[in-house]
């Protein structure tokens, strides 16, 4: 409840009582990078007063443990929680992460704005505060087709909403540095909130044009070099450490306490499994104080640091006026919080969340636009080299390689002995019939195939198998279920997981929607990949923006040139 | 010249050359505290690349030199340089200071919106960017008489203009602290801007209520302990050194390395002697970097941490995209500009400006509505005890003492002997015949008297002498020249400084408004007054905000008490 201000003001000066009092306190000082003892008064959402002694109605003793500001994630894609937003809170929140700044951009490219609505719809009410980034990049480049295409205008239409604080991640990087006039006119509607920025490897001067189009952040650093560049050009580094992308470590050796003002952390991509085993922010947060970075300055960059970034003067620290997203841990070195307050209200106790889910919101209706069973996965042999996409573990970055392919009569053939498995885009939003083939290498399949319509950022259905029925057997799965993930073979359909949320997301428990991943990751598995998460590495298989060979529905894409390119070489 | 944003992308990739290129210069980096050596490309009025080899149609070779953002004053009344914004910048822009963030609220106390909108106006195309705070108490307090009052929906009405960037002092911090409406109103009218705050003396619970009503900042810290507490609240604290406020040397001590992203500087008040001998800005940086603090870290706290207070996203760091407002100097430990950019041009070398004085902007009209013939300064005596204000030497602040004053028959008496001198403030702007009386120790006068019409910040006319007929003799002066600085005995005026703008200002040049007041200042010295300057610590004597005892028109005003209070302690 949003507090009458007056009364704020009494309770702060110790005329009114608090609604609640945290006593015997350590403060987690950030703006000095003090631990205080002390006792801070809360009223409605807000904390009213810090270090002296209040009077509340209510009151919590402390004796001595640590409190500190909610946690906030700077960049996140609630979309690849595969959940909804409530069920997202449900587990992040009793980590300590009480805000994130999301990019819709999954669901906006299913479902354009009526999705980037829906999101914001569906994340009202809830303990978590989820902010939403204007998704600049729907689609990521017009060398993939997806479900919808945001116009400058379009992306201006949401600036109302008091949950949009800027323009999401700036994907189209080429664009920026080269001042394509549509490029241009988002960051133009949206100059003076906060741009982000993605620019993964742009260095030197095309960083410094990048720099100078106008995004303010980056958050695809690979080495400690790169983001040291970046802080110097002046662009806020935020760390990420995604379920496929962890880059934290790499990064840190580039953190000083020089530039750590000007770090977040963020998750970006985080699958179920490893938001319920390993957390997000707060497993961030921990690495960070592990790596040997003072506790306070580790909190820094989860709280005071994105809430300046972002604008964000309500949240971010314990201190008058602001919100009262607290945790409470009894120690710094290990944080794991034991409460959580979200507005002034006990949200989380022992990593158990204490309040009611709520209602679901309608969602849009399924988004499937296709018939697989039209769908010709054939490819003509040729006796020359074909461009092989190569999936490098633990990253969405992917290497690209040359080789000649089997054959079976005059088609490609792939071959799981040597690791060279077929890869298709089917596009399904729109009944183009678009389907783009490749080759692959790292997926690791011997035998059966894997589809799904979690394929950044387009989203059409991506599959990769040893043969074409089974893949057609996978992907017909998939489209059959609105969306979501499915293994098979040649006998059939061998699990499937669900996603009818744009194809993206589940409306079930996170708990449950782990189970379903569970079992098509260990189907898929069991059919021979070695990979820690075949879907997830096979999703960032199709994101054109992200180096360095990438496929869509129009067929593959060199990164780096930034345009389509045949499967073969010298073709 | 503000470049076409593609031929700036251009120039930065590259494949256009720059205007001008800084070649071999140290580069002061303030996202990282790195010093880095190479070249800066200019485009228009814009950095275009940092680091990497450029073209350019000029260039200029530093030879090692180091280079770092223009200046920022992140706080400052122009109308104390008692001369107009284009001689304001013309003595600041040399030294290095390339952005001033200004509260007009001299002249709006004395010509409302339209003193505003002339400083606006005054300061548009110089090499000085000048931005405005809203002026949020026009009047100070109820308890003096202004010229002027400004409404929330008046300071609302200046928020379209892209050089107001959010509400000024809050100076009324009883009114914040305790929810008053009118306050509260002002904030929510600037509530996704900066709103700064002035809150002098105030800790603990009414510190935490002083926060949690808006301010983001504060700058009337006097003791390091009290800087410390306002940073620990969250309040960004900028540390001042005025003429007649002199606190860096007290607060540096609360600076260290975790708090100082939230320390910026400010110059508050300071007149053409101290700009023209010591600087102002620059000459903090210098002392701050002399007190052993590191000076890419000094430099911090006048470039980067103001810039992103404000939300100034567009400057305060040598960074692409960001204006090309530049120091060169050769000496970081001893910072003193050899060439100054503004906007990509040279405006300043050898510390001599070399831009055209710019055409003078009409001011308003002056505003001089009072009969000083009128007035009687009479005081009845009584066998009591009178409160009289104490003058603390070099700070705005005041003593509060009692004495028994001398008479002369049934009438108090100046008693130059022991110090204690008459002092009154005639109301000048709307003929109301008011006339405050009381009684100073400290001002030193042996004879004669002083009159002005800077009083902070009604403005109305302050006098202070030892005898009533070269008091009235005095303020005779400064009415008939419409504002300004007078000094009198019995025998008539002895020196005078026309300031015809709003009683503040004078349209001459700095160097000879310096003369003019170097003059009634000797000549108030030689009336026996041993401060350093009169006029300034008696403009102060008037301000109902600053503890503990002052003066308006409308008689003494015990701050801490924030009431109205009589001569007489017993009466």
């Amino acid at each position: 409840m949003i507090p009458d201000k007056r009364e704020l003001l009494a309770v702060a000066r110790g005329d009114l009582p608090a609604d609640l009092v945290l006593q015997d306190a350590r403060i987690v000082n950030v703006f000095t990078g003090e631990l205080e003892s002390g006792s801070v008064a809360i009223f409605g959402d807000r904390i009213a007063g810090v270090g002296a002694d209040y009077e509340g109605r209510d009151a919590v003793d402390l004796r001595g443990a640590f409190l500190l500001p909610g946690l906030i994630d700077a960049h996140v894609h609630i979309e690849s929680s595969m959940v909804t937003p409530a069920e997202f809170a449900r587990a992040v929140v009793p980590r300590g992460t009480t805000t994130v700044v999301s990019d819709p951009h999954e669901i906006a490219n299913v479902h354009g704005l009526e999705g980037i609505r829906y999101m914001l719809e569906a994340s009202e009410g809830l303990p978590l505060s989820v902010f939403v980034m204007a998704s600049s990049c729907v689609p990521a480049t017009h060398m993939g087709t997806a479900g919808a295409a945001l116009t400058a205008q379009d992306l201006a239409s949401l600036r109302d909403h008091p949950r949009v604080i800027g323009l999401a991640e700036l994907m189209n990087f080429p664009g920026a540095i080269h001042g394509d006039d549509e490029v241009l006119a988002k960051v133009e509607a949206y100059s003076d909130l906060a741009v982000d920025g993605h620019a993964p490897g742009v260095r030197g001067p095309a960083l410094n044009a990048y720099v100078a189009s106008g995004p303010c952040s980056d958050h695809e650093c690979t080495t400690a070099e790169e983001a040291a560049e970046k802080l110097r050009r002046g662009l806020f580094v935020f760390f990420r450490e995604a379920t496929n992308a962890r880059n934290l470590e790499a990064l840190l050796p580039a953190l000083t306490p020089r530039n750590s003002r000007r770090v977040a952390l963020c998750t970006d991509d985080r699958q179920p499994p490893d938001m319920l085993d390993e957390g997000g922010i707060d497993m961030m947060v921990r690495r960070v104080i592990r790596h040997g970075i003072d506790p306070v300055e580790a909190i820094r960059l989860a709280t005071l640091n994105p809430a300046e970034y972002f604008g964000l003067t309500d949240r971010g620290a314990v201190a008058p006026g602001r919100r009262a997203d607290l945790l409470v841990t009894e120690s710094l070195d290990e944080l794991r919080p034991k409460q959580v307050y979200a507005g002034g209200v006990l949200v989380a106790h022992d990593g158990k969340a204490r309040w009611p889910t709520p209602a679901l919101r309608a969602a849009p209706a399924p988004a499937m636009n296709v018939d697989v069973d039209a769908v010709d996965l054939s490819i003509r042999w040729r006796a020359s080299r074909a461009r092989v996409i190569e999936v490098v573990p633990n990253q969405i970055v992917t290497g690209s390689a040359l080789a000649e392919p089997s054959r079976t009569g005059d088609l490609v053939a792939a071959d799981p002995g040597n690791d060279l498995l077929k890869i298709c885009v089917i596009e399904r939003h729109r009944g183009t019939g678009n389907t783009g083939l490749g080759l692959v290498r790292g997926m690791g399949l011997q035998r059966g195939a894997i589809a799904s319509t979690v394929a950044h950022d387009h989203h059409n259905i991506i599959a990769v198998g040893v043969d074409d029925r089974s893949i057609l057997e996978a992907a017909g799965a998939v489209a059959e279920m609105g969306g979501g993930l499915a293994v098979a073979d040649e006998s059939g359909v061998l699990a499937r997981l669900p996603l009818p949320v744009g194809g993206l997301m589940s409306e079930e428990p996170i708990e449950e929607v782990r189970a379903g991943l569970d079992a098509v990751v260990g189907s898929a598995r069991a059919l021979g990949s070695p990979l820690h998460d075949p879907f997830m590495a096979m999703s960032f298989l199709g994101l054109e923006v992200i180096p360095v060979l990438k496929i869509t529905d129009q067929g593959l894409v060199d990164v780096d040139a930034f345009e389509k390119v045949g499967l073969w070489v010298d073709a």
